[in-house]
């Protein structure tokens, strides 16, 4: 009876001030529902399709944002890194490190990750099978991490999309890892909007439901006061006025799940 | 608050003794659950990896069992047709017509089947979006049918894999249909046995979990009392006995859904 | 040293008078660079996305315009049969009989054109590996077909998409038959015009020459003197006027090929 | 009348006098046939399945070898890098940086790799399509890189699977750069050896001649005197002695092509 791992935030960092007004409103729906919530927000957005797209506020400033909303509020932080010399830094921060699904092979950055000491999160390569994955987990071990979480967040699918196999959910816990379901970055549309990422919001919540009957131990959902004003990802999030009625739904069919295992 | 419903039976006619077996079982667990049960059965695998495969009984030697079926325990019966001459016999018998996966485009099918006045289930062809489907509608609607199903059963996901796509199921839905989800055929590894189909049936529980959050109308599972010795997809088959407590479990699931509509 | 087998024609028959304009005006080029001709044209598009889409003329219509332009021109005809009792008929008038791609497992199909004695040419499933082909070429034969192609003509990626493997080529070969590219049909884009398969035309001439260095023995090519006003698969036609400059390039590599075998 | 640019090496550096071997008679075979030749060799597998996997010297030793290959042979030098640390001092040995595909969205390393003033390729990512690579050309130039190539090296096509699209060939052309065919690395079949990854040798020449008849301006080909005893990429490699007869044939290919634009 676990309760749920509930990762979520505004995609990239705007200001101290934007974080911290997210934290809290997820803090609250999170007490509410009794899951247990990581806030998450990036210092750099650094795949970007296009070298003009905003990309945070970089290591250092973001990082101290990010201390100052885990003391604030008292929630565990996670963010991502992408070379090997920020998961140091990071992990002095952060509770949990996340490796983007890119860089889900790039041993230096695995190694650099588990070395921290804290828990690693690695989101499945879209272009990599769901049984791939146990060599990234194995890359990690051997690296003397001892809390590996993997992250399903959709399989390349044709050109500028992608799709859940929902299978991918069962065959990577039977690794002995906890999984997340990224609802929010699954629903991407990869050069869907030209020199940007599109994305179909409406497929969050049916997504992130089977995911939850699936028996998918986490939910990663990304979300922010105007979606359409967000610097990233905007198109993919569910709007914060909507996150406490969507993660009451999604919370019963956990519920409903965990009770018939 | 509709009852789910639930397409059932053994893949492929062998005898009338075993497939009535099999519809008093699955009557017992519908009536049990409070679902609509519809039994299903084959008279023609008609596209069988191989020619040496068995096919089943035939048209008229199956439309007499299945009628036998029918009479003897009052269930409602559907079949599938292959042909557009085979549409009219098979709606004397049938409640219900089916339309294969691969045949999903085929005009003169899709007419003769309306032309029955029985409603139609039309399988998402393993090659088509599920907005081409709104055009297979169309045709049937064009052709007089009032009682249209779609049914998700995997789509093309590499040679010898399918994949599903569970935000088909709300994308057909919107065309103002119940969507039917096959977790017997979602599983097919096509070309899997060297000249037969392989699956793997581990992995239908966890998909017809999904399409049950995500809230499709129906469900369409194969069983047989033996699956390694039935003669047509064994490899993705629930077994018999086990098919009371997984649709225990699916109903309950798709009974926390409707709560939470 | 085989000359190239060119299966080329307008799509679906309009008028007798256009087929033979267009059968007259292929019979010119493949004089004139030794290919050997096999005038192709559908008397039915059987799988139209609309059902308010141009079928053409039928079966006994679009066989006497068939048997005439054979008569006329003295050339090899092939056509497309959807349904087994069309077989029968369609083989009294053609050389070749082709199977569609949708259609590439129906085993009734297969027989009944394995039955005319003719040669037939099965277009690999989009939902079909090359390896899965095997069975079908088994299938052909154990009804007595002692000439059989098969044709490479786009496999499904992603929704509304198609890729040819060139690696079919070859693997199609190793069974012992030979290999046809298809190259009007693999750049369609299904449902990429709304309730019309669209594509890209520019990519025929790149796909044929890569068919062409890789060994395909033959070649088919759809063709229309005004394409854009072509009742189907326009977009994706070589002008009837850039045949010869396009078939010449081709050739060219071809024989190329042929040298450095 | 451009030459073809043959990029081509034994993946991972082993030692000096291995490498030199087959520098030597890649030289060998360059001259004979007229190509420009640019030896590449790895000093660091950074993403192997396994971490238990030969990785090669490192940057330090490898940047070392390469550079000594380069003054005693005369020959153009390239290598990838993983990090955008290591891009300076790769970029002082090589005369062209390669982005390996996995991390072609990654800013910084592009950024980094244009900053050394060389030339710059970038692998086209499994999980973008050919129009998406318009997105990383503009982020080189934008960093001031005036020297741009794009390489196709296959697409992910269901788990364990590449295809390469040949039609990627002119799209990424149309950008204004010219397009590398990897014929080694598409070939892969990613966790087909259970813990690495496997291939299939005899597929390279088929598409390699695909890409040559297409128009590809380069080729790039890793080779190994007993490739089965390569570290890395073995499955997939064309044996040493095998080569000249090979490029042989490409060069065949590519000159009736040149020939009939």
């Amino acid at each position: 009876d676990q309760p749920l791992l509930w990762i979520a935030g505004p995609c990239v960092l705007e200001s101290r001030d934007s974080a911290l007004e997210i934290a809290e409103e997820l803090q609250r729906v999170a007490r509410l529902l009794s899951v247990q919530l990581i806030f998450k927000a990036s210092f750099d957005k650094a795949n970007r399709t296009s070298s003009s797209s905003y990309r945070g506020p970089g290591l250092d400033d973001g990082l101290k944002i990010l201390h100052d909303i885990g003391q604030t509020t008292g929630l565990a932080i996670t963010t991502d890194v992408h070379e090997s010399q920020q998961a140091s830094a990071a992990g002095e921060v952060c509770d949990l490190l996340q490796i983007p699904a890119f860089l889900a092979r790039q041993t230096d950055l695995l190694v650099a990750a588990a070395h921290t000491g804290k828990a690693v999160n690695v989101k499945k390569g879209q272009f990599m099978s769901p049984g791939d994955m146990q060599f990234v987990i194995a890359k990690l071990a051997d690296a003397g991490c001892e809390n590996i979480l993997l992250c399903e967040r959709g399989t390349f699918f044709g050109y500028g999309r992608l799709v859940n196999d929902m299978r991918a959910i069962p065959q990577m816990q039977s690794f002995g890892v906890p999984v997340v379901f990224d609802a929010t970055h699954s629903v991407q549309e990869p050069g869907g909007l030209g020199g940007a990422t599109g994305g179909n919001r409406a497929m969050v919540e049916p997504l992130a439901r089977a995911a939850m009957a699936v028996g998918a131990e986490g939910l990663f959902t990304e979300t922010h006061p105007d979606p359409d004003k967000s610097p990233s990802d905007g198109a993919n999030m569910i709007p914060l006025c909507q996150i406490e009625s969507v993660m009451r739904r999604l919370v019963a069919i956990r519920q409903a799940t965990a009770q018939i295992e």
